[in-house]
């Protein structure tokens, strides 16, 4: 999932230099050396809204994560392995250095860039407690300061240009489909408070506050969420933060039941307040930006640090998100199972490019009357595009889809019920023997995952490597998690539950997560297979002993038979699939049209 | 592993007792509310000496781990799950409470049981760092204070009935099987220090001290290491602080081309020198004991935290230790393989029992005429003892093999060249087929261990899944790690390297571990299939893309077919063990008498 800055239009180089000089002298003016400009905004939202693109206005770079450091001696733009090329392209070569991290530390950039003494400015709003803790620290030996700036010197420079906020109207999420009332919802967090002692907690994550008050809005692209911030305390009325011209009389009149609402410009003086009272503000520090650390502290006050206490029950879904999710993936795979028929019809013709395939996929998933909204700009990619892990096409850069590719989309939808993300990788024409067994290895990473059985106490860590062992056996690997959390009518990319390295959270039932190994063999093609699956308690296991948990697969699209070797498989993996693809066809075929219906037993027809 | 006490003689009750009365009035005295007696030594040694076992001389306990606490308003002792009925077998449980760690927590008991204000003592030689900085914030909520003691009260009830401090003498290991000569280490560690910019490092651990100077000593029963500490400075000439009576006159003249030696009497003078010189003295505060933290502080100097700079190194062998690990599982492998020929011939005869038969396996290990002694006391456990996790027989307690049932032996030897570490478990008589399917499960376990590729990176935390995938998808699991690190005529149980959840290093060529799943049925039978690996560097994979490392299997003794049931495996399974199978014959069959090889061939044969 990356953000895609397209339709803002790109800064040139001329622009970005005059823009850096401007800063540099107003940075001149405040006695700072340097300055930082990070991807980011007050929420820390993955996906930025166009108000919010600073570092894309500055630099000219539109990647999804970086930071530039712009100082007197020199700038310098950090992007990681994925964006390094991106960047050298888009930036202004003669202004910004582009380093690679981990490689490259802007702490490191900075200590032997600046002198002792030096004062750094950063923006408190765009940066997480811990990540100014920790910068903080590795500058403090070389003596250098970071300091917080009050206004933030690129808003005032790009004026009346910049885009407006988004004020987009919040709706309701009826509870029979969230499964909890928000009185329940308070009730919970409420009850988290009281347990650890604390006086309030403050909200700071858009997906945090929604899920809390079932509330929708359309702030971010494709992430049905509105940019607010809510004070629970631990008895009584929270407060809803959100900016009034999103709140329609009639949902004002609900959400006032339980809740109080304010606007956005009155937060800071709040926590203020609640310093003064030296109330114990529970704070994330991990996604809370320093901004509100600052404003709760006042004379030996701090906030206390804790995690996010909506995270983990938005994260474990309910019945009805559950049954939601279920409802969602029937109708999104008959959607994607139209695209594919579609695709083996015409992916040869050569009149299919890499765009108008991503539009026919959306026309089709349109066409189920229900669709919201994609949950993420598409990555459409033929050919060698695939081995671009963060690839999205644009007019400008699409390709063909030709013979002998292989053709890789990775795509979903947002409905009132459920949020969907699914990736399939589809020959065009006839594959070579080698793409075959590169498809195998990564559908048997994927089998893995799918059919795994686990104890309570299973992090996501424990199971990732599961997913390596066939690619690892081939020396071979992938540079990203094997899965990620998937919010309910929410954000596509969910925490704290993830399939990686750092899963270090406890997967519990009703929690749903990305299964998407992948291989990506750079210049030629690029391989991910992608469901999503819902953790559920095992039934009793005969001869065993353990209460266990395994997965249920939720999305329902077949996979490439074309580019399968039952020879490759063993047999229980080979019964995974033929149930899957059984399943696929019982559940799709009712709600396919009669022409999809052959393609449909074809695809789903029994492999070895 | 895990320590035995039967040689001192068991605590009775009654003496228990009124030992628990006397420390509760020298406590009195000495205006403590409580004191803390940890299974432990100043070496945070897993193994203790008798002089140092002051748990079970005050209570009675034998377990390997655990700790009491007496106050003035009762005591209690705190085992893990493996020791709760051992230890209420063992204690008065009118004087002692017995709580099972970590459901049960010393912190929590001590905030319970004494008041605000009262102090609670605890020897800083027997605790590390860590455990006191853990406690101390722990209680400090409740204004528990922990206050460190000059002088052990028991030690002084204890008086003339302690034993004796071992005073073994030590002897040099030589650079023949260490591979790296004592200047080469020093310099190794030097240069580790002046990279992190510190002054010296101290050393507590005996392995390492051992390990850094080439020697090994006998003051710990089966782990060939001398009680010793070290300090070594970034630049000059180390220091080992040794009792003089374990340094004989050839060796003390060898030593001191590198080393100076000091009495161990001394070391707290030259802490307290480094302190006051402003020294950056490093420590590692997971293994040392607070006592050597306290020596180090003087106004405003504290010691410098960081890993013990040799147990990397020690952990990652050399050519030579490498060469001394494979001629070692030959010659052990050969003693093992001589006994299970012994034991299928008198295994059912009902004249074999759990003790006659781990001397039986000494008694071959002692054959080679190399064996030094056994690496730690003998697991041999017959029918429903062996779901006993740490099971040791004695006169009493041993049972008699008999048929129809399952026979664990996990027992290793130490040899000049390199310690062993193997568990097998037999038949006795016909299995069950139930039997045969946890031994199955456990094999395949086992299997996906020593066959794992994984890339530069992968920590054993990563790997230890694929041991337990097979068990859970059977319901079942194992309540240990699936493997520890192993020294070279060294320790059993090394770090850092381990295949656990807690295995967060990264595995490096040249490191040994164990690769030990296991299954225990409660009240039945217990299997485990332990073989030593190595991680190698694997030639490069056709068709792979990127280095990957891998096991080379050490130990050499065959599984027994009588309990696999080759349906139950994949091809690449049974190719796995019938490639070992062969390998075993090969290697073992020029090292038996003509008498064993007619087993050996009948055990190694194919399956499948």
């Amino acid at each position: 999932m990356y953000q895609s800055f397209e339709e803002a239009g790109r800064t040139s180089s001329a622009a970005s230099s005059d823009r850096v000089k401007a800063l540099q002298r107003e940075l001149k003016s405040r006695r700072l050396k340097g300055f930082l400009v990070p991807h980011s905004d007050q929420h820390q939202n993955e996906f930025l809204p166009p108000s919010e693109e600073r570092l894309a206005w500055l630099t000219g770079f539109t990647g999804s994560a970086g930071v530039a450091i712009i100082t007197d001696k020199g700038c310098a733009l950090f992007v990681d392995g994925r964006y390094v090329l991106q960047a050298r392209k888009q930036v202004d070569l003669d202004v910004f250095e582009v380093l690679q991290v981990p490689e490259a530390k802007p702490s490191s950039w900075l200590i032997d860039t600046l002198t002792r003494g030096n004062s750094v400015g950063y923006d408190p709003a765009l940066h997480t407690i811990k990540e100014i803790e920790r910068l903080t620290k590795a500058l403090a030996p070389a003596g250098i300061k970071l300091v917080p700036v009050a206004d933030n010197p690129i808003d005032a420079q790009w004026g009346q240009e910049r885009p407006k906020p988004s004020a987009s109207p919040i709706f309701l999420q009826p509870v029979e489909f969230t499964g909890r009332s928000v009185q329940q919802k308070i009730a919970e967090v409420q009850a988290k408070l009281t347990e650890d002692q604390q006086d309030a907690v403050l909200l700071t994550a858009p997906d945090s506050v929604c899920w809390l008050f079932n509330i929708r809005g359309g702030d971010i692209k494709h992430t049905p969420v509105a940019l607010a911030f809510a004070i629970v305390p631990a008895t009584g009325r929270p407060t809803l933060f959100i900016d009034p011209a999103k709140v329609g009389d009639n949902i004002r009149g609900i959400l006032k039941a339980h809740v109080d609402l304010a606007k956005p410009e009155e937060l800071d003086e709040r926590l203020k307040a609640l310093a003064a009272e030296k109330r114990r503000v529970r704070l994330d520090p991990e996604s809370a930006s320093m901004r509100f650390a600052r404003a709760l502290e006042a004379d030996g006050v701090k906030f206390v640090p804790g995690d996010d206490p909506c995270v983990l029950p938005k994260a474990t879904k309910t019945k009805a998100e559950i049954d939601g999710a279920r409802a969602v993936h029937l109708r999104d795979g008959a959607a994607m199972s139209r695209f594919l028929s579609w695709l083996d019809e015409m992916g040869e013709s050569g009149r299919v490019d890499e765009v108008s395939a991503a539009m026919k996929l959306e026309e089709f998933r349109r066409e189920s009357g229900q669709l919201k909204d994609i949950s993420f700009d598409t990555i459409s990619a033929s050919g060698p595009n695939g081995a671009v892990v963060h690839y999205r096409p644009t007019n400008a850069s699409k390709r063909t889809l030709d013979k002998g590719s292989l053709y890789l989309i990775d795509s979903g939808g947002q409905y009132v019920d459920g949020t969907t993300d699914v990736t399939r990788t589809v020959a065009i024409g006839k594959p070579t023997a080698e793409m075959r067994r590169h498809y195998g290895t990564v559908l048997k990473a994927h089998i893995a995952i799918a059919t795994a059985r686990f104890p309570k106490g299973t992090r996501g860590q424990d199971l990732d490597p599961f997913a390596r062992r066939p690619l690892w056996e081939a020396g071979l690997d992938f540079d990203h998690g094997t899965g990620h959390g998937v919010g309910s009518y929410l954000s596509v990319h969910e925490g704290p539950q993830r399939l990686s390295r750092l899963g270090t959270v406890e997967l519990e039932p009703g929690m749903i997560l990305s299964n998407e190994p992948g291989y990506y063999r750079e210049g030629e093609y690029g391989i991910r297979l992608e469901n999503l699956i819902l953790v559920t308690p095992l039934e009793k296991i005969e001869g065993g002993e353990r209460k266990m948990m395994g997965f249920e697969t939720l999305t329902l699209v077949p996979f490439d038979r074309r580019l399968i070797d039952p020879k490759q498989f063993v047999k229980w993996e080979l019964d995974w699939l033929n149930a899957y693809h059984a399943r696929v066809r019982r559940e799709l075929e009712p709600l396919l049209l009669s022409d999809d219906r052959p393609w449909l037993r074809h695809a789903t027809a029994p492999i070895g």
